[in-house]
């Protein structure tokens, strides 16, 4: 399945039509199935399902490293994509165990959670010092980002998620139709290629949401740089989880909103 | 619980920092509870929680009017909102039946949905002609929108779902920091107010992605205009049920892709 696709459209201009075509992102659902198990399915541009279904696990935290997921494979059909994976013998019983308590009411929204509590799960506190980035290197990232997606250039429809190394720039991105995933096939494609999200930080084209800061704080990562504004929970959430968020990274400037400690040290050095 | 609030920040520009202040959209975990037991947790605005759980109900099929509603009490709490809500007898039966489909693989991402198949689920198919609108009042919808965005306007971060009606414009619209919730809530608020989404268009400040089109077509209204792009998927569903897209609606101009025949005689009529 192509991510993209050209169609005819009539464009209407001050009461005049004219035929012309399209290009159009394409999206199809996705199913992460884990040992024979559907666990949640997600609309999902259909490109790098392999790095999606491996950072949709590391960030659900169905496994906390690559040598808990034994294979992934995925299969395509009429009505979407199926990546399906199998487990090492202990997580697969603890994702057992999490369904069980599951079971009751059946909830979704959140991947799974269902109840008020669980939406705002736990996260791991980071106390690294995080990547030296220069203030320019931050304010750049999004414009950086521009480089990394083909799909955006033809359809101006879709989300990026880049990983942004000091002194190197932007050298790994992923898109797709939704942010959030974007950031999921991100964090998978760097575990796949063995690269420590520790070392960088995270560029997204879009807003912060809670979302993103769970994905951001499960995968390790201490500094998130985004294009547009993020939420107050999700700075509370960045705040608790020791993630430096800097918003409204356009051109020459950014906001920092939670742990500048982390930076200052470093803008002082370049000042 | 406010919808935005103001924190400090840093603002580094060229090298340079000043502390500054910058007002952000809040987000909470909105539970919808039925009869007793959680069926779904969003994050949302936290606005507007009657006309959201209301909207969610009708477009997810939990209900088909209003008058299956018993009641809907909103119940804030520190961790989030929950929307409770009693069914009458009927309904209540239909949703516990469907639960226990649902009971083995428990699913999430689309909203209780845990397969492809149920993904892609069928939607009412609208036959009818639909509101007699212009040209023009399609291209300046979304523009028409942002007089009606008052926590954009502090946040510049949500989304917001507009109802308009032929030679009146924009009458109603509810904001989020969801594109999919602001339309629910602008669906609730419809249906609340005893008004009829057969007789106007949707107008959203977002893109057309699935489930906008399965939200449109739940709440019969024929006709979406959106300040961004469709997907191809969208468009497919849209196809199938009917509902003319118009995307890309900014300005003077839209594309129109799916279903243009049911606007073509009243262009004509302005040409």
């Amino acid at each position: 399945m192509e991510p993209s696709g050209t169609v005819p459209t009539t464009h209407v201009r001050a009461g005049g039509q004219v035929a012309t075509r399209r290009t159009l992102p394409e999206e199809t659902p996705v199913a992460m199935v884990y040992d024979g198990t559907t666990h949640a399915v997600m609309m999902a541009s259909p490109t790098d399902i392999e790095d999606f279904a491996t950072g949709f696990s590391l960030t659900e935290g169905i496994v906390t490293g690559m040598d808990q997921l034994a294979s992934c494979e995925t299969v395509a059909h009429d009505r979407g994509i199926e990546a399906r994976m199998w487990l090492t013998g202990p997580r697969a019983e603890a994702l057992n165990a999490r369904r069980r308590t599951l079971a009751g009411p059946v909830g979704c929204g959140l991947c799974g959670i269902d109840s008020l509590e669980q939406a705002t799960r736990a996260l791991p506190v980071l106390h690294r010092q995080g990547p030296a980035l220069t203030a320019e290197e931050i304010a750049s990232a999004t414009d950086q980002l521009c480089g990394w997606q083909p799909l955006h250039d033809r359809t101006h429809g879709v989300h990026a998620a880049g990983f942004l190394l000091p002194g190197k720039g932007v050298i790994l991105a992923r898109e797709d139709v939704g942010r959030h995933n974007a950031l999921d096939k991100l964090i998978g494609a760097l575990a796949r290629q063995g690269l420590d999200a520790e070392l960088g930080a995270f560029a997204l084209t879009s807003r912060v949401s809670v979302e993103m800061v769970q994905k951001c704080a499960m995968a390790g990562c201490t500094i998130l740089i985004a294009a547009s504004a993020p939420t107050l929970h999700a700075l509370r959430l960045a705040e608790g989880a020791g993630i430096t968020v800097a918003g409204f990274a356009r051109g020459k400037e950014f906001d920092l909103f939670s742990h500048p400690e982390r930076l200052e040290a470093e803008f002082r050095h370049v000042a």
